[in-house]
């Protein structure tokens, strides 16, 4: 089968490698109908660090049950389905209380060893989903292709962001970085109570995007004064911040409200951040860091979704065959794309 | 100044009566701007028992601050503001916690003595507010008069009834009843995270405007299949009904799913209610009341409305002059308006 | 094996039944340690309108694993277990929300068809264990089997009941009736934040137990006095009710403060229940069903027994061979026994 | 009347000083009949950077209503109070949340300016109460002049750090810091429905205080053993830092669990922590800080003492004259005595 392999110095690859099959009887194999190209997918590229050659990219895919090992329950061969973006046991301590992403048997597609143990990834014509019953979910009639792609990460990390803040109806809540995930976090937030989102991104199209979905938008500079003529000089309820490093969690700060809360679901790979701590003791605030399931909040993504009441496809540019991706890897790192669908 | 009176028989009259004075040192007087006829003064001036002829009626209004008595440390004269429809004293047990309800001093305005003991109603010029502090809330300069006169009751019943129901995002939620009540909570349900609202109403012209604003609409009849069309099957995971009578709790009871929730802000007189038991038990479900609250949840209906996530203003028909207001009466309980403002 | 087994006309007995084997894939076969006997049992063989002659009865359980199925993967032989006292299938809609009582494979073990299809029942050396994975929790080597055999329906009971009731600390909670299941919600409602847990119950010797462990005590026709000089005289913040039927509800309703919360975990067989509807209208009470459920709860419950906080056994009357099983319960149902375990 | 001041150089001593009076209509002044010895006076005299030489010390107090200003109505002369450790207004955006200690109008007695524009403190005879009707609160007849000074500080701390970490029941709280914040967190956090509560400290005496008050114990060196005995390697569920500075929040991050929470209620001068941000995103964590207020939990606490479900005397040593109290101090900040209380 066709897939994008991770090619060395940066680069991505279109090259044929041999069909996944069963290996383990929780597998299922899924022929992917739509895969997409994600921030994270970039990252392991430009650095390589955990990534072999020749690894099979991405982490995002719908698709078709085409076949499952004997413990397999939930799922038969033709059922349309979207997968999280990493593995998880579905039984074990963690699981049971819906925290998957802390499970032993963790596996991120595509990203080599990242986050687990390596495991082939999305951008290819099969994937195979070890733990399947966990792992997959069935995609509703009234969910297209395109969207349904979003719930794995992207939208699943937005509305993570959001419950994680524990809102109040009409709070005021900042969403730093205006990318895919901050886009989708903006119609998270809308969605589930906010009052006003104020997204903050330097970049025009961006910003003109978030406007058109709903936010009122700022770039960094102007953030701060918006923000206070806002909420009368307070500052935000919640800062949701989708930059990661910590420039992210810097903003975050001068943007929160006393007792209000910032979640970070932008990377951190830097082993310290420089935490004003005496500033968060005298306001009481609250730090939170927040990753996405789609295993945990996979009922309320489709029924937003479904309902109509969120569309995510908003922030895709693009959909394009495997033979294209290497063209879309670049087009996005160049900031030239917000985000591309692959179609296979 | 002029004010609309209860004159016995079911009808109202437009009188001259004595404007109101500072009488506890807590009051303020307000010089109202805008008012509102509700179901709750029909159903007042129809039954009329605790109505003592001659009473002021209406309990929404927006206007101005004009005296104050010397306790009142919130609100000057010239502050525009909105009231809560009844009175709390702001400090005891009840209060301290938000449930102002409960507290021993409330009084609603223009109900006689259906609520506690009487207290001018606000179909008028002017109006008395005890306890200022507590039920009066500055009005900001992003909302209009129209919108602000459903702060204090319509919008804070509809918004309390979704906070009772403990949505998850995403959720399927039915109202009964698309009088203004059931429109404004399905404009809350939405701004909650409700996935979807369903509105079951028997009017056309009423099922129009909820489907306009968002809901999925059903008459009585098709009500049950709508909603297990949505929900495969399950019912509906909330169900908020703002029919009141046993009408709308039997309806309930149809549509809520196993382990869901119903919720009444409909008016229940009636001693007793044949509860299904059995089926309660067994479906472990949930039954609440709720009583909208301005003084409790005025900072989230405010934000919301400020906003612009929610206009409570679909639901006016009309706006008249006090002069109008037994017309305007007569063609609410004809059910050939919806809600009518006043403009004094 | 030896069972103990419905001989119809309210009686049971000691029969050699054959012992039950692997049905499905996810079946565990479990060696029974320790048994119980429930008023659940008492009801079901005083009625025996769902019970077929010759049922094995029984629906609490402790054992060690002795057979799984090919596709039990959390369990395995020579394990120490505990049994919840119904099945779910772990995967459905229900189940992956965690309301496993919902799930449409529920079977309730030892009760014939009262609450789903037939299932042998624990009273036995061997019971039959379908979803396995799902049904069975580990018992931790802290907590010893007498206090094992409370966590799969008495001690979930209670714990649902005070769990479903939303505490605050600090909290009045009265418990109607000081049975197993009254007197282990009093524990695990001063486990979970309660300030003063008022235990209403007619039988001294019960009431005197409740005051033992920690409870205020009162009989009926006291409960009242004593709530409202404990409370100012406003009622309970909660009314857990562990009595069922019309009784215990009626009662709920006079000792519950304004905008307090009633819980029922008491069973309710009749078909409508007169709800005091003004009342609970005006003054925004809340009412709600809860069934016990280790599959749910477990991980609380079992650290809740095991870290010491709570000990389950303080309502064990007396542990009896399976041969003397048939006394046990002409004891229990003559309210000369509290609770009676079963050692096989 | 007699007071402790602050006579420079880190010492305090006992002067004679004119009584308060009732400055704003909102005062009240309070005959002090107990007071305390916090740890936070005593970083204020060893520091006195904000503390002007003849500051009346001490923030904690009980007494008796002996002066009110004419806008206080929910007091009279003659009433036992507890006063909160700072003043809020009572009607400010903040204070309507709960949010007491944002309030603008915020001054912590007897502190000096640390905390806002100074005002008198409570180690003496007398004291003055700014906004009395938010600040005061009844005492009731349950509970001891002993236990109630206990309320509006180390007690009121603890609560509001354990409310803070969200516990879920059975959970396993660690508390660093055997100190009186720490003991009465460990009393909060088990009568919140901690499962098992671990006070990390290396004072003997504190541990076994501590140890007989129902937590686990452990010296620093051995506390992240003991806790990973406790939770099969996983680490605490909830980390209470009462230590305060950079080494307890250290310390909390190496023994909470994955997706785990830590709050702190220690103080924190120093502008930086070096957050170890790679780890806090991966594992999900939460980081909070709280600040005990009397006014927002008061109900809880008075109901919790008064219950009997919490002693919080056992954490005082002694009770002195106020001619004493220097001593007191200097045995405090040797770590001879734990706190000691004030009978004036």
């Amino acid at each position: 089968m066709k897939a994008v392999l991770f090619a060395g110095d940066g680069t991505v690859s279109v090259e044929s490698v041999a069909e996944p099959i069963v290996v383990d009887p929780g597998d299922a194999i899924v022929r992917v109908r739509r895969a997409a190209v994600c921030g994270t997918d970039l990252h392991a590229v430009a650095h390589g660090e955990h990534l072999p050659r020749g690894s099979v990219l991405g982490h995002e895919f719908v698709g078709e049950v085409v076949g499952t090992g004997p413990a397999v329950q939930g799922h038969t061969v033709g059922d349309l389905v979207v997968g999280a973006d990493f593995t998880a046991c579905g039984t074990c301590w963690w699981c049971r209380r819906g925290d998957h992403w802390e499970c032993p048997q963790r596996r991120f597609f595509g990203t080599g060893s990242a986050y687990g143990p390596p495991l082939a990834g999305s951008q290819a014509e099969f994937v195979r989903v070890p733990f399947a019953d966990t792992v997959l979910r069935p995609v509703p009639a009234g969910i297209g292709l395109d969207a349904a792609v979003f719930l794995g990460d992207t939208l699943a990390t937005g509305y993570a962001a959001v419950r994680r803040a524990g809102l109040t109806p009409g709070d005021t809540v900042v969403v730093l970085g205006g990318g895919p995930v901050g886009q989708l976090t903006s119609l998270a937030a809308q969605a589930c109570g906010a009052g006003t989102v104020v997204v903050v991104e330097p970049v025009d199209a961006r910003r003109e995007l978030a406007a058109r979905e709903g936010a009122v938008v700022a770039d960094p500079a102007g953030a701060r004064a918006t923000v206070a003529g806002l909420t009368d000089g307070r500052g935000a309820d919640a800062v949701i911040d989708a930059v990661g490093g910590p420039r992210g969690l810097d903003t975050a700060f001068t943007l929160v409200r006393r007792r209000g809360t910032i979640v970070s679901v932008g990377v951190h790979t830097e082993p310290e951040f420089a935490l004003p701590v005496a500033r968060a003791f005298a306001d009481e605030l609250t730090l939170r860091f927040a990753i996405g399931d789609l295993m945990r909040d996979g009922e309320a993504l489709v029924a937003l979704v479904a309902s109509g009441v969120l569309d995510p496809t908003v922030v895709a540019t693009q959909t394009v065959p495997l033979d294209d991706v290497p063209d879309a890897y670049r087009a996005m790192a160049a900031r030239r794309t917000l985000k591309s669908l692959i179609a296979t």
